[in-house]
């Protein structure tokens, strides 16, 4: 006889919904470790040696197809390894999500489980020591060129509702590759986070009868205090409600819900923004590491023109400890309006 | 004429509201460093020297009075230097809640604003190298003598609606020193992860006529594939939605609500089954960083006896990356079942 509690072994990952906050969590079968792998692990520091580097040599390492090859800007055909490329996209070795026909909704116990069904994809830029803030404005945009290529790509596939793109800079960002990368997860849920970024700006637009960002962003840009950089199309601030220290946000002028639905005009602004914001993080932190990522509105069908697309970046510049993982609150060791000043001079 | 957008500089935290998510922030302009700080500190690692440890001279560094002094589990008089002590609290050096009259509840342009009014207190105990894991029953329970009491003398002073109590262990968990202590914050509001817990737990409850905290430990006693230790009042199972790889949790078995309502008898099986959790994580993963935090029923003074509380044990076995920054959802790299194999062994 088998035991009902007995968890069957998937190599797919699991999602398992948290009773009490209803929040999903990944349990990563596919690519779970065995126990001893964490005390190996632990505080070893894996930096790859630049020869070792398997975005360096996407050829020789075996992978699956690519979904995007760019060079200069110009797409080339798939299937076929290309001779030069400026930028790459390729499935996930070790993917969280994974495309499959069902979700397998089941119940175990009190608790909901499905599959982790989805795409997780890479964007690889070629070179190993240079990224955005590096770049010329071309190769910035070819960044934004790909995501947004992909997000139209995936955005309309069975059981996709929200598609999460970001990027890891650094060790302590979590980036466990130096070679500058982007990641996409096109998720079968729409994430807690966002859930509640919809929410939030619903409610606040129901009492105004104004988008929230549209009202935060007037008074940033004319109060001035935390703009540090804006072009025709996006403006840059550090948010007066700063998360952490010398966090940035880059948010469209215009009140705009949908990332996917940007003109080419617009994509060449939002890298030039994006490339500013970046640089002067490299430049006035010398390096920080950081993560940033897009926040938009989700693609499972339904209208979300109450909100507002808009791109956040944290440098890694504490770590997340008891208190803050245990309320939820977030402590900024700088006011932004020094964090501002600061960057504005870079 | 002074400018209306200028933001007034005060040496007390400042508390600012999200305008889309109604959380706060802290702003800690008292404890704040100047831009290049950031920089000085990237990377650096400012392991103390064990000589240079300010726990363990606390008597010739200045400090603010001890709030509790302990001695082999008995209360020494406040005011005067102890010749002996075995655990001992004081006020955080740098504070991001202090004590004040009032709240100075305002307003900014479209934000709510208000001061970081509380209580910041730290619990440190004698030994530099020895912890939870390392100490005798006795020496644990004063531990957890140590939170309740602090807890029942701060719970009713006035603007206090919750008191987190937690423990930073290792780097990079966030402990700023290496010496063993836990810390405590009394806060003017109720955090949104405590609120969310409240919120879901009551949504059960009102549908199933039942404390879902009481369900999954009842789910999880009967399955028992996950429990890794039981005493007569207390349960420490790895989850089933386990946020993180080998995340721990310590449920009373019977409902309570209450932290602060914990009779001695029960106070001694608590300290017993922290300490074993601690162990095993010690043993088993070879000692690593890890937070632990108390999820209790807010001291606002209403009633939540829907609510369970309990602790959770969150061993930094990975790096919040873009991702979950950017969505909310974790991924565990191993299975709560196999974590729980493991941990059983130790």
């Amino acid at each position: 006889m088998t035991n009902p509690h007995k968890v069957k072994k998937t190599t797919i990952s699991e999602l398992r919904q948290d009773l009490v906050s209803g929040t999903w969590v990944v349990i990563a079968t596919g690519r779970a470790k065995r126990p001893e792998a964490f005390i190996k692990e632990k505080r070893e520091i894996l930096r790859e040696k630049k020869g070792a580097c398997p975005f360096c040599r996407l050829d020789e390492t075996k992978q699956e197809p690519d979904t995007l090859i760019l060079n200069r800007g110009k797409k080339l055909p798939l299937g076929k390894t290309p001779k030069q490329w400026s930028l790459r996209v390729i499935p996930n070795k070790y993917p969280a999500f994974v495309p499959t026909k069902t979700l397998n909704k089941r119940q175990e116990g009190p608790f909901n489980i499905m599959d982790g069904v989805g795409f997780h994809e890479v964007i690889v830029t070629h070179d190993h020591d240079r990224g955005i803030p590096q770049f010329s404005k071309k190769e910035a945009d070819e960044v934004c060129f790909a995501y947004q290529d992909r997000y139209l790509s995936l955005m309309n596939k069975r059981h996709i509702d929200y598609i999460s793109i970001f990027h890891n800079h650094g060790r302590e960002a979590g980036a466990s590759l130096a070679h500058p990368h982007s990641q996409l997860i096109a998720l079968p849920m729409i994430d807690p986070d966002i859930h509640r970024s919809l929410e939030g700006s619903w409610n606040y637009f129901r009492a105004n009868r104004r988008c929230v960002h549209c009202t935060m962003i007037e008074w940033e840009r004319d109060s001035d205090e935390r703009v540090i950089y804006e072009n025709t199309e996006f403006v840059v601030i550090c948010p007066f409600v700063s998360r952490t220290a010398f966090e940035i946000r880059v948010y469209p002028k215009d009140h705009r819900p949908y990332f996917e639905r940007m003109h080419e005009r617009i994509r060449i602004e939002l890298a030039d923004a994006l490339q500013v914001a970046l640089r002067k993080l490299y430049k006035g932190l010398d390096d920080p590491s950081y993560n940033f990522f897009l926040h938009t509105a989700p693609c499972n069908g339904q209208s979300y023109d109450h909100y507002h697309w808009h791109i956040e970046i944290f440098p890694k510049t504490a770590i997340w400890a008891g208190f803050e993982l245990s309320t939820g609150i977030e402590i900024s060791t700088i006011e932004p309006e020094e964090a501002a000043k600061h960057l504005r001079k870079y």
